[in-house]
């Protein structure tokens, strides 16, 4: 791989079958679960920056230990929006608020790292600014190294491979399952604020391409996102219906697509409990975390046999070393 | 030790022993104060996060570098309190200002870390919650990973090991008078906000504890801590008396635990002075930082011959390393 | 170097002769920049402090990377000035709002460090107080161990050895016309806000102590800086005449130095553009940045073959990598 902003930049290294190419990923992510300081002096004398325009915990702190597994050292910065706002127009007199412009920023930032991080979110306000991935793509275009997402404006691909990850490893523990074609759910849930539709953009584009399972959405009639990422899924407003048989459901809440960035409603008949995964095969739950309890899940399902969210947190980790041992690989072998 | 959060967490090492596990953890501190990198292996691959919910520089700096001279990895996170409002009520429906429940974040950071720290302040508005030291105790509970405390809502420990550490050094200097049990004096200071009480708590647990003290608490009337900790100590509301014939005086500030959390009087002559100290056998005086200077204590103290408080302040270090390769060992052992 | 806080510090290792010891520390910085690990193990655990008191990106991350290349240990710590704001005055009653004085807090974060290095900006109100440089003594003062300016109130010698080492670089890369005395010019540009003087003063007081360049230094009427900087250099309000065949093009705003701190005027025709830039010899540009773009330089320049600027930031590293490897020495030598 040469960059990690979205699923199809997996496919380059693997003759251009993506499903071939996300298991391989998969199972090196598995490998280093089982093994994690087996490679680690690959990343000795590379040095990772992680630059954050928004707030991180997870996503951050995972992304150092797997970056620590393989022996490079990391920077973290913290960007205050306030005191650096970068400018992203092209052309652009800058006699206003914005005290940098990314095209000298993000050629500096390459020139002091081997590989930057970066996390940038949606303002949720101009659809089209941020579905264009405005920010993201002129850090790549101006950094000169390669760029991992750590979330941007319309997807979050090291939580989308976390989480085909955490699928794969709870199917293979139940060896007898593995052949058969698991049935996933993604289903809206409530919150209580707008939230980017990322998460979800992000898991229903991997859960396509990697193509083995049995996909529906699930959400109010509203809620619909953009069919780039959803095409392939059934989808349905029924959540009783989609839910009947599951294997796995994945709890998230997303703000309005069409109607970009808000809140229609926010039926807690949608909210996950012990009664409505009654209608699933006993389905495992997953949510990207952090999580509203009793208003996205209820609590008998957070502190329930069915829930592998603490494992899917930590399975962040062997995503995120997966995705930084590839990269590093590629900058090695070129 | 399996945890660092009170004085009681030294005994498990040491046969029940109290006295003697702390003499032998402030052996071990000043053991590494003269050889600092003498075990600058046995943290190798172990990984110390911390957290931060409240600010923190001595603390901070003093764990980071003892934890580096035992080879250990150090990831810090500064929680920025209103994005990352913490929920910590069971049961709770999130639909307010908390964003994450420590049911969901402890297990998460204890799945990155093989040692969590974390500080945590109390609100100083509810007695019954923060003395019930709900949050720490709930980190503990989910983390399951042993965590340090960097100050939690009463007590200190880090900084009370030190001020042993800090006492024992000296008498050790004065060869004559280390058989000579010493007179320590934890005397109240004025200061121009509310603080905690968990300095000086901390170190009365620490003193009693330690038994090798003649120990005397001297603050005004209403100014009583909480006999759990006090228990015998001798406590007088006359300071002039208190400081008679003292060999080491702890001066800090602390505000009401009765009428929890209030300033009641700010007697600037409760302010240690070299007139005052002129009471004392020529006492070396002990502040945990940061001080405001003539309020709590005259520069003539701090500039002059008789403060321990730098020497103090930079044994920070020698407590933490104690603290943490001793967890190491037992974690090893395990 | 004991210190790096302005260009006489660098002196101290060369028997005087101030030329030849700038030109020694640019060709330690070149010889890094070609072999970045070269000294790997000089740093070896020693630790650096970075404490900052402004915020910073190019300067905060080129110096980790420095120290990283020299394998010293680097802990950041970004003072949250309200939580935590300093008293300078010698003998203040601290019933205010500064919360620790710099007499406690510099020996103690000497004690942690072998080496501080620190930023702190100017008011911009209190020229008398900026320019005694009050802040940097005063940890110089009290912290005991060597202290590396990342900004002062007055001055920002990181920089400008960074700026003299992209010049004699690219005077290098020209051999035919390095025996020749270059042309070196800095210009004044408009801004919309106050900018300290420091990269201005710090750039001339550079280029008149190495002493290989025709300097002239061109303003608005308004816009003097100390002489203690300039002197040595030529002074003009006329830029179109300082500009002529000048082989280096410095720009940089600052706010007015007599009367003290602020904007007089914001002249566009100050702005650097390609038509200024035909009036010299195919100069070379170079800036600090962040550049405010279409406001100090047009566009067309930053993005030009004439701009040095992404060199120049690179080459930051180069620079704090010979500094800290020069100090690191001389701390050896005892």
């Amino acid at each position: 791989m040469k960059q990690f902003i979205s699923v199809y930049d997996v496919i380059t290294s693997n003759n251009g079958n993506i499903n071939n190419a996300i298991n391989q990923l998969v199972n090196e992510a598995l490998t280093y679960k089982s093994n994690p300081l087996k490679d680690n002096t690959l990343g000795n004398h590379l040095r990772l920056g992680m630059l954050f325009l928004n707030p991180s915990l997870r996503t951050r702190l995972s992304t150092q230990v797997a970056a620590a597994n393989l022996g490079m050292e990391t920077i973290v910065f913290n960007v205050d929006k306030e005191g650096w706002a970068l400018e992203f127009e092209e052309g652009a007199i800058m006699s206003g608020n914005t005290v940098e412009h990314i095209k000298d920023a993000a050629p500096i930032l390459g020139s002091y790292f081997d590989i930057l991080a970066i996390r940038t979110f949606p303002s949720l306000k101009n659809r089209a600014d941020d579905y264009s991935e405005l920010y993201i793509q002129q850090f790549i275009k101006y950094a000169g190294v390669p760029v991992i997402s750590l979330e941007s404006a319309t997807l979050h691909p090291l939580q989308s491979l976390t989480d085909i990850i955490t699928i794969q490893e709870n199917r293979l523990h139940k060896a007898a399952t593995v052949h058969k074609k698991p049935k996933v759910v993604l289903t809206w849930a409530p919150h209580v604020k707008a939230l980017p539709q990322c998460v979800a953009n992000s898991f229903a584009q991997w859960v396509n391409a990697w193509g083995e399972a049995d996909f529906v959405i699930t959400h109010p009639e509203d809620y619909a996102l953009d069919e780039q990422f959803t095409k392939g899924a059934t989808i349905t407003h029924n959540q009783a219906e989609a839910l009947k048989d599951a294997d796995y459901v994945y709890v998230k809440n997303w703000s309005t697509y069409n109607d970009y960035g808000k809140v229609y409603e926010n039926d807690p008949a949608w909210m996950l409990t012990n009664e409505t995964l009654a209608l699933t095969n006993n389905a495992k739950v997953l949510h990207c975390l952090p999580v509203r309890r009793n208003v996205e899940l209820s609590d008998e399902i957070l502190d329930g046999p069915n829930s592998l969210i603490t494992t899917e947190a930590g399975n962040r980790v062997w995503a995120a070393q997966a995705v930084l041992a590839n990269i590093i690989k590629t900058m090695k072998k070129g």
